[in-house]
């Protein structure tokens, strides 16, 4: 990452993380020795506020207690639209009903969901993720989520127009073949799997998405990609 | 329905009702007058322990409280499926996760759906229903819930059995027009819809499904039937 930083190519932080600010993952990964401020983060629930502000909408939250700060500025009074994120704990009965209920009762409902994922691991076992509370809305309302995060081509898109870079001039680094390495190529970037965190080795015979190239470890990536300056 | 009985013709009531044994449902309708009986009755329950039993099923069941003693002489020790109804308050975050672990860690997940439906009203307002927890899961874990109840085929047959009565001799009086209609209809009984309850002028626009015959009521359906014996 220093080494990046320090070779003058512009660098951007992009994250399907919905279960904190930024500023609180932030935190997390500079304890780790990072250097990362908030403002080098794309993260879905900023990218929801954008569209939120674009097209007026005003929602009901079904999110994470740590995100709801993210969305502060964001007038919420008389929804017009539901955004739902991993609310973990917040995935109560009565919390899906009155999200449910905001929903059905629109003449237009519009779902916007912060992630597609399935589920994840956590030290206390699997969890359902947004995904699967995502299709049961878009299923008792009978419409269709817009998914905002990776792999969202406007993701992307946003964290390029934040640096000011064109697609074809940017190169994604992720472990997640679909996320991260599938979502980058099909916006016009170039994208490396790193042979690390979520990577598998049947990744390698993904039928739809090839990395540019594999690299064993980020340190690896940057070496590739310093040696072509 | 006194006059049904009258006549000598076998008579079945099939719902969909999982949020109580068929005893309860049964003393409700007692108490409104009706004369019926627990044997009269097709429920998606029993027709869930049928196939379990049949297929040497396991169940960790994900359903109603009031459900849980129709499940009663079920082996329900290291499940091998899940089984979820309309489970209501028993909707909780930690009760969906732990349905989706025991799913996910299957070697051939199998998921018993007691019903489709996508929401419904009580006096408090609009509930989810469980065919929403059912996309859920089906999402989370990348597997097709075989449905229980109407307007499953199997479902219609297993009344149809039970009354020792081919599809062509019976008729169906309903209000539901894709529920009660449609699933009769496709397992080869005529149907009649029911202008209360459930039905809605827009019903008779129905894309796919265009019942038998419309009558304004139950009384109006046994007049047509006594007077074609």
């Amino acid at each position: 990452l220093n080494r990046i930083k320090a070779s003058g190519l512009k660098l951007r932080f992009c994250t399907n993380e919905t279960q904190a600010t930024r500023e609180k993952f932030v935190k997390k990964l500079q304890g780790m020795g990072f250097d990362i401020s908030v403002a080098e983060v794309t993260a879905p629930a900023p990218a929801a506020c954008r569209i939120l502000k674009e097209r007026s909408l005003r929602p009901h939250l079904l999110v994470h207690n740590d995100l709801v700060p993210e969305f502060a500025e964001i007038d919420k009074a008389n929804p017009n639209c539901v955004v739902i994120g991993d609310a973990a704990e917040n995935f109560t009965y009565a919390n899906l009903n009155e999200a449910f209920r905001v929903l059905i009762g629109l003449e237009k409902p519009v779902l916007i969901s912060l992630g597609r994922g399935r589920y994840y691991k956590e030290t206390d076992g699997l969890k359902l993720d947004v995904g699967a509370y995502m299709k049961a809305l878009e299923y008792a309302c009978d419409v269709q989520a817009e998914v905002v995060g990776k792999p969202a081509k406007m993701f992307f898109e946003s964290a390029l127009a934040e640096m000011g870079v064109p697609p074809q001039q940017a190169i994604m680094i992720g472990d997640d073949i679909v996320n991260d390495v599938g979502g980058a190529q099909q916006c016009g970037m170039r994208a490396l799997q790193v042979r690390t965190g979520k990577y598998r080795p049947c990744d390698e015979n993904h039928p739809h998405v090839k990395p540019d190239a594999y690299v064993n470890n980020l340190a690896e990536a940057v070496d590739i990609i310093l040696q072509q300056l």
